[in-house]
């Protein structure tokens, strides 16, 4: 485990998680012994009711599953799968946030409006909506309502496809890979892995394609647009991150998951004079708002809110004693939390109807009513104060500042200024190779590898890949 | 196998398989060895890159997956998915058949039209269509747009769920499962099945039942319904089953797979003047066409067309050594029929987008100039006729003679009228306890338990239950 973990915040809060007997994440992978093979390498099948199959590819066993199934079909079959789930559970959260913005647009959502007007406009010209002499909420309601189309469309393609270059929206059509519509995408991907439907790995993967990019063109393009239009476009942001950011004296709320509707409302919530006064009289010194996964992110990057971890510290935020409440939506929550929070005073609250837990507590998140159910949330959390252990408390020093905040409008602003915004100063250096390469370092961790491995790995590969090849061609 | 296999048609084409050293389905089951026990009760997951993980619900393992995802939350989930490609399959054919309907509906496919007005005029009012002194084709046209519309719909309710009884209604709307969409339901069920997000088994059975109605109530309705309006509401007819059907001397072309849009052009194209003189030209007395799997008996309830098989007598009729060619379209289709027929001289052909196989013709079905693609399938298997080898032939005797086509309209007609097509005597007569029950026995084959024996089986369970009931309360 020590291995696992590189970070000293981390290590002494496991530490007291085998001191009190408390099971996460790498007990629960070391618990599971020799991960299954089969299901590792993409050659398990659990598609009908003639399986469980299993493919030996080499070996004299089973080349096929029962239906005639090669390896190949089968490893299709998953991968398309994981795909569906990938862009299903990103776009739910793209329709979610269009719903909100349709109905902030038409004036029903108090709490909820239009900061970048800017952005709004910018997107509503790719979406092809009139602007003229309209007002901002003729034209936010026609942004909403494209937005939301884009979900059940039947037919045609979905409309930001015609964002991308030009070569490669022409590579897509010849490919047969431009998605018609978001939902119809993932539902032909399920009805084409299921047994006896399509059975050529080249033509599954075409499908896997096409939905991918009804995710990436679709679902969580519509979702950073309108959350821009929504809650305003980042802009760099002095913040801080690490479990260190929690306060001794506080009440530490931390918001855990993904759709910023919620963390977005929590963050007005704890700045309510009545809860700070509520929070004072139960003895504590304010509120203090952190997050955890991408919820983090999203605070972070428009109001400077700390983050206290990313997905594998959701455990070890509550093992720090000074959790009063950690509030979750959907994705990437861990089903032990409530397991783990009974040794501690912290609240589980779960908000969402799509995302329950046994032993949370469940405080519908309404958007109708925003504030109030946000304001239902942080007092559970600061009734929870009183009943924080001292002697249980152990908030690791560890944090560190950052900036956060470069979206792509920040970067384009920073390059080209207000006038003429634009990537050219990048793109002349690349050209010239004074920029030698850029990486994209995406993705979450995994206890199977050491802690943010992938993260720090990746870049240190990237440039180590790029010293080689300079020196090998000599520039 | 011999226990597993009870007709004697399959029995002897099973030996015949072993010694020309073909592998089929049982054969392929049995190499499977012991199939995983975690796998067959759903306690292994697969859905994120931390696992896949296995439960130990009784041991000192693993209790729970590594996110802490529990033995109930993990089968829910598996279950759920099972659910959402399920509907994503029948829905798909749903929506093909809808847009075929539209476009005939709209003159622009050739060769498919309205057969039962009656039936369009019924399945008009339940949409809310207005009728007056419209013409049939605009009539038809909003039943069209108002069928595809279920699909992508975002809010409210799908339209068919108020054909069900009310009370039915009230309890689907106070549960919360009432479909707002088909595909959104699907799209949500690979949501929230997804690493994080609903850990609540109750809470994610909700959404697979309101994901299965959306297939019941919707996908699967929209299908029977525009099918019987397209092709003619099934009336008994007098059809034949098992492999005997297939002819000695005749171009032997098998449809197999789910949807009758492809096989009811097959039909039509079989009965072509030029296509059986060709057929004579090539040695053969005629074309006869049989059904395998659903589109069998698509083809056999309304036209009397003989079944050759069911799922897993797929491989068997190429294993007679009769067939020309083998069409296929999607679902149940087994990947193993390329490489079977290469011991023969038939031509598999596959038709559809969705579904392709490695080893098959691929010659795509184009609803819009649907004969053409029909005769050009029948042609290719006629052409295949010559290379039949007499020695390899072995067509069962079996065959019996059935009556079928008990559409839910002729059964009304049957027990009311004409004029009062009802249920009526048969509601009477289970009331004053004539008859003592009725059984739906439906679904399909599975290698691992004798064949049909489900269905054989599920009628005597029913018929000695009811008998056992009967004697106890003395009736």
């Amino acid at each position: 485990m020590d291995e696992r973990v590189t970070s000293k915040a981390m290590k002494g809060l496991l530490e007291k998680a085998k001191e009190e007997g408390v099971q996460t994440t790498w007990g629960r992978l070391e618990s599971q012994g020799h991960q299954c093979k089969f299901g590792s390498q993409g050659i398990c099948c659990r598609i009908c009711a003639m399986g469980p199959c299993r493919i030996l590819p080499s070996g004299d066993r089973a080349q096929s599953g029962v239906c005639g199934a090669t390896a190949e079909t089968i490893a299709a079959r998953n991968f398309l799968r994981m795909i569906a789930a990938g862009v299903a559970a990103h776009s739910d959260h793209g329709r979610a946030v269009a719903e909100v913005f349709l109905s902030a647009a038409e004036g029903e959502v108090p709490g909820y409006g239009i900061k970048d007007e800017q952005k709004l406009m910018q997107v509503a010209m790719d979406l092809g909506v009139e602007i003229g002499k309209r007002n901002v909420e003729e034209i936010a309601k026609d942004v909403g309502r494209i937005a939301l189309a884009q979900f059940g469309q039947q037919e045609g393609e979905i409309a930001f496809i015609k964002r991308a270059p030009l070569k490669r929206q022409e590579l897509w059509r010849k490919m047969g890979v431009v998605p018609r519509g978001i939902d119809r995408e993932v539902v032909e991907v399920m009805h084409r892995t299921s047994m006896g439907v399509d059975m050529d790995y080249e033509n599954l993967m075409l499908q896997g394609s096409r939905c991918a990019l009804a995710d990436g063109w679709g679902g969580s393009m519509i979702a950073t647009e309108l959350q821009d239009i929504m809650f305003g476009t980042p802009v760099p942001t002095l913040g801080s991150a690490n479990l260190g950011v929690l306060e001794e004296d506080e009440v530490n709320i931390i918001v855990h998951g993904h759709e910023p509707l919620l963390s977005e409302m929590i963050i007005v919530a704890a700045g309510d004079k009545g809860l700070l006064k509520l929070a004072q009289e139960k003895g504590a010194k304010g509120i203090n708002v952190a997050g955890i996964c991408c919820t983090a992110n999203e605070m972070l990057m428009r109001h400077g809110i700390p983050i206290a971890g990313n997905m594998l510290q959701q455990e070890l935020a509550i093992l720090t004693g000074a959790v009063e409440a950690m509030v979750v939506d959907v994705q990437c929550i861990m089903q032990s939390l409530p397991s783990i929070a009974q040794c501690f005073h912290t609240e589980i609250i779960t908000t969402s109807p799509k995302a329950k837990i046994p032993g949370a507590t469940h405080i519908q998140f309404d958007e109708g009513n925003a504030l109030e159910s946000a304001k239902e949330i942080v007092r559970k959390g600061i009734e929870k104060f009183p009943q924080r252990e001292k002697g249980k408390v152990d908030i690791p020093k560890e944090a560190i500042k950052m900036v956060a905040g470069f979206s792509h409008e920040t970067i384009n602003y920073l390059l080209g200024g207000l006038f003429r915004a634009s990537y050219r100063p990048l793109n002349d250096n690349i050209i010239n190779g004074r920029i030698r390469g850029l990486a994209g370092v995406v993705g979450c961790n995994n206890p199977k590898v050491s802690h943010d491995e992938m993260h720090l790995q990746e870049c240190i590969h990237f440039y180590i890949r790029y010293q080689r090849y300079y020196r090998q061609y000599k520039y």
